[in-house]
């Protein structure tokens, strides 16, 4: 299977983006000739990161009725100083909300996820020191 | 320096991701579960891959007076077969319009980004077959 994407220039540091789902708006950040008109293109790898493992998770929750009330994923990428710049430490923290929870099958659902089904996370294994988290937050 | 993104799960296969310079939706293709609210999260990796280059270019072209009409780039990401499914293989192709063009100094820019600043691009070299192909549409 392919994926396509078309990148259109706008002006300046800005980009439409068109792919499986749709666009997305590219800019730069305002001190590197960007006007604040879309997202990094670098911090979207993170992004790409997070849902990934994300899809991942909501899919497994439910298949193993472990579902909570609500989660989120922060991923913290941490770049080189010199050019080209990538992301050399990448920490994923998931962040699980609910009353109670099923702890074993939570974390369960996190290892498949980070070491058997998501591909944005293999791509990440092979130039980063990847480090994941698990926090419950009670409410 | 450190990047931050946060997701936040929507339900079903739908995220909100929110980074630098702003939010991204996010879903599944509806035979996965999702709803099309949003974009793939694999397929963002090829539009940041897009949009790393197309700010070097831009800037490039800019400093260099090598400036053009306008220009896109098309970025094919081949999947493994396997779970985890990763890009093997990535073909980039430069696309630049104008009535005529300073090949020379365009294809410097090009090579520039890819091999010396890009950083996406030095992160999918560690996991793909990255091919680059530059092509000149008279208008």
């Amino acid at each position: 299977m392919t994926h396509n994407v078309a990148l259109n220039w706008k002006g300046k540091m800005h980009f439409e983006s068109e792919g499986p789902g749709g666009k997305v708006l590219i800019d730069g950040a305002e001190e590197f000739g960007g006007e604040g008109k879309g997202v990094r293109p670098k911090a979207m790898m993170l992004s790409a990161l997070a849902g990934c493992a994300g899809m991942d998770i909501s899919s497994l929750l439910k298949k193993m009725r472990a579902e909570v009330a609500h989660f989120a994923i922060d991923v913290a990428g941490e770049l080189t100083d010199e050019d080209p710049k990538f992301y050399k430490n990448v920490k994923v923290t998931f962040k699980f909300y609910d009353k109670e929870f099923n702890k074993k099958k939570i974390e369960k659902a996190v290892d498949l996820s980070v070491n058997r089904y998501c591909g944005v996370m293999e791509m990440f294994r092979q130039f980063a020191n990847v480090t994941v988290a698990i926090e419950y937050i009670e409410e």
